[in-house]
């Protein structure tokens, strides 16, 4: 019998503060779509990723000559190289490259948790070969959703229930959180056909009029990117 | 057809800020078992509590001559009238009392909204009553889940679902934020066997050894106590 971990859910970066340990390895998920996205990059060759808070930030990267990305409110920064759509980061143009990325609660989230003892970036796109190596940690997992500006959201609570779902699973114990739990359920009766949820979620509102909707089945389908993006220092690589 | 209200939740008192508007009515949940209780209490005819953040306050209005409840992790505190447990409310004697009541997390919650447009109680005991109540103000409202120690738990949350599954059968149309909408969900896979939850949730362990396996059975009876607590300045009257 190995040890019993224990697996939270934290749904939103201002909450981040009342679920912090210095123990726990941070899963940052932003699923629509700062996570998947960068989850594309490193599958297509990206050496780093630095994720910066302000727009100011990202724009000095540029300036050094890095590539750089930014986002805000689901519409791609006029100046920058890129948004934050997965298909913008798709060009062989990446390969080895370091990229300066900011957006509305991605890199957020990851600026919240920078100081746990590991964080890592998760998305549809990369579950299964991250569940994998969370299990090869032998750790406490704290997944953080970054939700729509502190709120709540759907796409991500489900994901932080995927992977409850595919964790539970493993060799490993896991005692859940409340969060856990309820997004596992939730998870288990969607899991056929997630866009039961989507078809009702606000992010159909919110990305309204922003023809989304190629990027939105694209972010949900699982293990394109099979990368394990983790923060190192100021920057993320692939762990892999 | 009527207007689009909106009905959101907000997952714990801490995340008020991100949620609050001047224009919803919060409901304030504590399941287990705060605001059972208040339920319990005005159902038996106390005419006013007064939700207090310390165990000073609740001390002060006792020397002054009142009843005093408070409870501390689930424990009623030594020298005060009550806890939190609702059998605690269910004597003769409180009929036309003022109660003073600080818990844990429910009055927490409570002070936590205290500006908002109004500010009712909710919990399985008076849902019904609650529900038909909030259908006639005709306004947007804001599911406030007290949690347990600003994190979510899932009883607050899948009374949430309760409520917004309830509301979506009344003659409004109602747009509903992601947190409703997942909970929604899970209340309606849950609903004929709640404790399919409640057997793995973090009560367990919060709960543990306190013997309280009563008091949560009684908490998931709906409309054992038809009240409407509403906030009136300080204190808290039945608005029916």
């Amino acid at each position: 019998m190995s040890t019993l971990l224990k697996i939270d859910t934290c749904f939103s970066p201002y909450l981040y503060p009342i679920y912090a340990d210095t123990e726990s390895i941070v899963v940052v998920i932003d699923v629509f779509r700062a996570t998947s996205a960068i989850c594309v990059a490193f599958a297509h060759g990206a050496e780093k990723i630095i994720p910066v808070a302000t727009l100011e930030e990202a724009l000095q990267y540029q300036k050094q000559g890095f590539l750089a990305g930014a986002e805000r409110d689901a519409v791609k920064i006029e100046g920058f190289d890129f948004g934050n759509s997965p298909y913008d980061y798709m060009s062989p143009h990446i390969k080895g490259k370091t990229i300066a990325l900011t957006t509305t609660n991605g890199t957020q989230a990851i600026e919240a948790a920078r100081h746990a003892h590991k964080v890592v970036i998760g998305s549809f796109l990369n579950i299964d070969v991250l569940c994998q190596w969370l299990v090869n940690q032998n750790r406490n997992i704290l997944l953080l959703c970054s939700g729509w500006k502190n709120k709540f959201n759907i796409e991500d609570s489900l994901f932080a229930g995927a992977v409850t779902h595919q964790l539970l699973k493993s060799n490993h114990s896991y005692a859940l959180g409340d969060g856990c739990l309820a997004m596992k359920y939730l998870y288990e009766i969607g899991k056929e056909k997630p866009t039961k949820f989507f078809n009702h979620s606000t992010h159909k509102e919110r990305f309204a009029k922003l023809h989304l909707k190629k990027d939105i089945r694209y972010c949900l389908v699982p293990n394109s990117a099979p990368v394990v993006p983790i923060l190192n220092g100021s920057y993320l690589v692939n762990a892999l």
